[in-house]
């Protein structure tokens, strides 16, 4: 399990949704984590300037838009990868075979294809999209 | 590393272009990998019916044309589920705060979105369209 990307999103909602800066220790608490997890996640996300802490401030404070922040930027920023990664691919096959020769450039190709998509959805897709639908889920769950 | 997915579509492809039933021993020699996780692997593809082995014969044949076998179908019987998976979400939110109370349903329906477009992808995608490029790849390293 890798909840790098996942982990980034809920602590961006909590530091996007707060009125003073959101400590490390706050955001793991509601993450259900330790903050030493949190720092590792929050270290990728200051990196990219994604989120900044100032000095003599504790907390950290959104740097980008939350309708501006792509799904993409953040799972690129926590994953340290460019390419949105789905797919193994097995590492030694043996290239005396014609099919051990060829698979790797064939599926790296052909996985490569559909990472793509996947990395054009987390693109068109904002923390700020997350935010609504967690105010809709929230307004559903208060009716019911 | 999970490269089940990989694997398959690898020993797949030296099935459906062998002229003899293909062994575990023959399968693992051009995967790189030992006969005993092929074996795994030729189980799952078995009871999927996409393979058989007969008896008194060594090795696999394919029962599903290359052209009508999809990478979905190849995918959910190896890694035994009906969806594919690309992003993992942290297991223990706190539910006492409303973004961790409200992030598991969110991020799952986000990510189920972007890997149901993975899934489309996927199914129509064929064994034969990835022998097809290796026979591409072949021709084009020929040249060289």
């Amino acid at each position: 399990m890798d909840t790098k990307f996942s982990t980034a999103i809920h602590a961006l909602i909590l530091i996007a949704g707060a009125e003073e800066p959101m400590t490390s220790e706050q955001i793991a608490m509601s993450v259900g984590t330790n903050a030493t997890y949190i720092r590792k996640v929050t270290a990728l996300l200051r990196r990219q300037g994604i989120i900044r802490s100032r000095q003599g401030v504790k907390g950290f404070e959104l740097l980008v838009k939350p309708e501006e922040l792509s799904l993409l930027t953040i799972y690129r920023a926590v994953e340290e990868t460019e390419r949105v990664h789905c797919f193994d691919l097995h590492q030694n096959p043996n290239d005396e075979c014609i099919v051990g020769r060829y698979i790797q450039p064939v599926l790296t190709d052909v996985f490569r294809e559909i990472e793509e998509k996947a990395e054009r959805e987390l693109g068109g897709r904002t923390l700020a999209d997350c935010m609504g639908r967690m105010r809709a889920q929230f307004a559903a769950g208060d009716k019911r």
